[in-house]
């Protein structure tokens, strides 16, 4: 029984992402899984790559009420267009249970989500890519050689020990999340971000669990992944396998074997 | 004649940057300028980088109020400390008069700072360091060759179109801003980066505005310079020289002449 058409485009969120990857587009889909919030997932449907970049274009100036967006994943949600994955969060994150909408928190939890996705987001992208977006990784392969290495022997430690002591210094619940004492969107954030690093170099992410400074860290993950909505969104088709997205594994750029 | 100390405290913005450079910090610098509200600057004080160290310590948690900053710029309000420079932005531009306080234009203004700051000061600084980031650029020469000319060719002008998208989408005003007709922060966001992005790279950056192709946006970065506030900033020594931060200067990064 479909809803009617006017109360639907006013209530219903579309994201608007590229098909055939997790991406960034997959940190906005744990929000609404967590939430249990119905979406519109234009990787999904038909046409999903046109649909991207008809976004994109060079002629698409916006609307009367959105400026243009520069890349995906997009948000609409009634009139509002909105693009960059971190200010997505800002906006829907309150409207679905995962942060307050006011006060300090909000600031707070900005700055964790844009760290996180820095660290394990961006930088990861980078390893594979440390020359040029556009070109083919195979034409930048010694120089991802050397950016992997940095990144697993020390960028990724660093993010690490950040999420290491926002944990630490959490006074205020046992519940092990980043903020507060109780779940917030930044803890999904660093669930995607950190299962996407772990696809991405396996063997370094496998040793750093099992060095123990990080037990905060990886406890919060499997905590995340046993939440009864987020472990059925996982088990889904739903969920999008990795591929030759921002999360890439290549076995060259990994650390030897012991 | 002073302030009683607990006023002072709770409305004076202050913020911790590194000494030397411009950098991350001076974007939220020329808001307050712009603003013509004072602030305390420790970049500019005694043992600015052991203060700029002191949040960045792993022996920091945070305190009672605030979780543990990762890296500069530090932002601290009355009891509010914040980092993550989008974030400050977003915190203090409705305080400055300089974007609303709430509504669909917060995000649409957040979405347009991440973008400008991805892409004429993240990319800008990946030029330099497409390795990494800890080592020295003479360690990485060789890449930065590389990244830079990708930089140059492809990134910077993308990123100079999406800015001139906005400007020829932006149908409420005849001010040439980027956005809602009136000056924002995310117009002083542009003019920083994109005279960063200058110094970096003159002789590229001069040829794109003779290109003709952007001109709305050296409009605008001719019109903030002009500005009063900016304009006696600029020629104050407030404002810090560039040097080797984000935007610096290496002629072998930059393309020939013609």
């Amino acid at each position: 029984m479909a809803e009617p058409e006017a109360k639907r485009v006013k209530t219903e969120y579309e994201l608007i992402y590229w098909p055939g990857i997790p991406g960034r587009g997959e940190v906005v889909r744990l929000l609404f899984e967590e939430a249990g919030v119905g979406y519109i997932d234009t990787a999904k449907a038909d046409k999903a790559a046109p649909t991207v970049l008809s976004y994109m274009a060079a002629k698409n100036l916006g609307d009367d009420k959105n400026p243009a967006v520069f890349a995906p994943p997009v948000l609409k949600h009634g009139d509002l267009v909105i693009n960059q994955l971190p200010n997505i969060l800002l906006y829907v994150a309150p409207k679905l249970g995962l942060a307050p909408a006011s006060g300090d928190a909000v600031y707070h939890l900005n700055a964790i989500a844009l760290t996180i996705l820095d660290g394990f987001l961006v930088e990861v992208h980078e390893t594979h890519h440390p020359i040029a977006t556009d070109k083919y990784y195979e034409d930048q392969k010694d120089e991802a050689k050397l950016r992997a290495k940095a990144f697993r022997e020390e960028r990724l430690p660093k993010y690490l020990t950040y999420a290491q002591r926002l944990l630490d210094g959490e006074k205020s619940g046992e519940g092990g999340w980043l903020y507060g004492g109780e779940l917030t969107y930044v803890d999904l954030v660093l669930f995607q971000c950190l299962d996407g690093t772990q696809f991405a170099f396996p063997r370094t992410v496998e040793k750093l669990r099992k060095g123990g400074k990080f037990d905060g860290v990886f406890k919060l993950y499997d905590a995340v992944k046993e939440r009864p909505n987020i472990k059925a969104y996982l088990e889904s088709d739903r969920r999008i396998e990795y591929a030759d997205g921002i999360w890439r594994h290549y076995p060259e750029l990994e650390e030897d074997e012991e």
